[in-house]
């Protein structure tokens, strides 16, 4: 909401819009060496770990960096050298962990889906039946591509049931979709700072189930992101192997102070989903057209279809929704020709209807008076 | 400084104490993808290549994540696959790059001197003639294990002389010591933001030289840590390839402001060296002993011998510190027993004189009545 300030809201798949209060948070210098800080970083990782009721079962590990690198980290330190990946794909960040298996040297087999098409807990056990050589199965739970949600729960029970271990990335969807792994197992569940938690980005995480961390030293073809190593630190002494982003830590800390007072993931689900209806309906009655079906849609990016008038300009509409505080995503990420606009992030209602207004009134300032002509396939 | 709070002063070699203008630069969120970011991007990478008056030789490739993270990017971009590496090793962070050499999959050799002694160019000259195969030289500028100054100018020579490329680890020496591009010859060299520069933590960068990023595309073995796909991605749109901690950035750029304002690197150097010799000075006459002798102390962090009395207790000292305002390195890295306190950050000549009447105090409540009596060997 960035009270008091002319900045613009974010409306995008991340960096997110957080609280002035968590932003104030990072106001202070700390030691990393320090027992207030190592404090901090041990009270963050219980609560983390909590979020997902994974505290009995379950490690926190966070580490420096992107969601990217902490996606990295996660395949490269849980998967052997000698594994086997099954990567699920129907987006640019399924793809992009395939591409990091190739990269680090993880032989892997992709089942794909098209962007508006959730995998199938079926296709998956006829996978994993077919090929026993398969060691993991990599999930994202909500794919910010498009903002499909993927069905968790279904495909954890039959890679568990093959007795296959689970990754998931749940960047888009962790702290905003419960997920409880008392029910749901997994071996690895990676995250990070700035999506549903609100904190500043600049750190991810991973929870990783007691007996894969203490079995997987040695695998990472990586010093700097070795979860393993970054555990047995946090194991010898509390601290960070090497130097944390304090402040961003110390935001962290504050932003899981804030989604406790708003009621937690229940209450901030609900933000999001009414962020959302709000979003999508009044979208609608421009005349947009969403990609994905309601009963897909995740409420923290929605992707529309671009309109087909001569006169709709996807850069002049960024540029007027600009000046009209708010930053939408510039660019496609889709393989069909769409946008996205966000709902996540410390946003309330009333940002949103003045982002429908503001689309409004760029639309008239294109001449489109109010509607546009969605495109049909 | 920290005006106006009651937060403790780092003495440490890292995280450093910022200045409040620095850590106010975080208060705003930033849309990572939107022109006024990308800018900001290109501004800092700019003039990061600028400090080392690398414009037009050399590209900034900022990086997510610590120190280290950008060392092993940059070993693992630079270095070609079956290329081989002679680290020069006089400290645990030379022993860490070695470390890493060994985990990313790169063959190397060591040079390895005590932490009191530099390595000597002839040395590394002989080195080099004696094994052709060594294709590259990692040197770290100045060890903050003890804060020992290692000979740059004259090794760079010899590798250049040699042709072979040469890798510079300047974590604690950039922005503080002068590094000139123009006659300094290296392929490539690693900082971060918090070190000399005076930003806070959460990324590090590397400067590498334009025919050396050209060529190195498909080096690395990881995708998040591959500095040539990083800088394909920022000379395609300015665009960081992935979530960008955009507060530390923003940080970053103001401390690059208030460098300048303070008169460059000469003018940061020179309230680095009074620091230091305001803290060597004072804890001398205490009857504290340098690891280090002058001529090889970098004015960044300063290394002591553990006194031997029997009322010294170097967990208590830190607590005595830290309860005056200070926070010193609650470790030792040396091999031998020592301790360390760091004069670089945000600090002036007179926190310094007030760390010291800190040291003063902690002695006398330990009962050492303001006089150590140092190890000797």
């Amino acid at each position: 909401m960035n009270e008091g300030d002319d900045e613009p809201l974010l409306l995008t798949p991340g960096p997110l819009t957080t609280s002035r209060t968590v932003r104030n948070a990072m106001l202070r210098d700390w030691g990393s060496r320090d027992p207030a800080f190592i404090d901090m970083t041990a009270r963050v990782r219980g609560r983390i770990a909590d979020l997902a009721h994974a505290a009995e079962t379950h490690v926190c590990v966070p580490i420096q960096g992107s969601g990217t690198f902490a996606v990295e980290a996660t395949i490269g330190t849980v998967v052997p050298r000698d594994g086997k990946i099954l990567v699920l794909i129907n987006g640019e960040y399924g793809r992009r962990i395939a591409h990091i298996a190739e990269i680090i040297g993880r032989a892997h087999v992709v089942l794909e889906t098209d962007e508006d098409v959730p995998p199938t807990a079926e296709a998956v056990a006829a996978a994993l039946a077919e090929d026993p050589s398969i060691t993991h199965v990599v999930l994202v739970h909500c794919e910010t591509t498009s903002g499909i949600l993927n069905p968790l729960e279904e495909i954890a029970e039959v890679v568990a049931r093959a007795k296959r271990f689970l990754i998931v990335d749940a960047m888009s969807s962790f702290a905003i979709l419960p997920i409880d792994a008392r029910r749901v197992r997994f071996a690895a569940l990676a995250a990070s700072s700035n999506k549903g938690i609100e904190g500043t980005p600049g750190l991810g995480f991973a929870i990783v189930a007691n007996d894969v961390i203490g079995s997987c030293a040695g695998n990472a073809p990586s010093l700097s992101l070795d979860l393993a190593d970054q555990h047995r630190g946090f194991e010898a002494n509390g601290q960070w192997r090497f130097t944390p982003p304090t402040h961003v830590v110390a935001a962290l800390d504050r932003a899981l102070d804030e989604l406790a007072e708003e009621g937690g993931i229940e209450a901030r689900f609900a933000r999001y989903r009414a962020n959302c209806d709000i979003l999508v309906e009044g979208m609608r009655a421009m005349g947009f057209r969403t990609f994905l079906s309601d009963n897909l849609q995740a409420p923290t990016i929605v992707t529309f279809h671009m309109p087909r008038d001569p006169k709709w300009d996807f850069g002049r509409f960024y540029g007027l929704m600009r000046e009209r505080g708010f930053i939408i995503y510039p660019g496609k990420l889709t393989r069909k020709d769409s946008f996205r606009i966000g709902c996540m992030g410390r946003l309330s209602a009333t940002d949103m209807r003045r982002a429908l207004d503001a689309v409004r009134s760029s639309l008239s300032a294109m001449g489109l008076a109010h509607q546009v002509s969605p495109h049909r396939e």
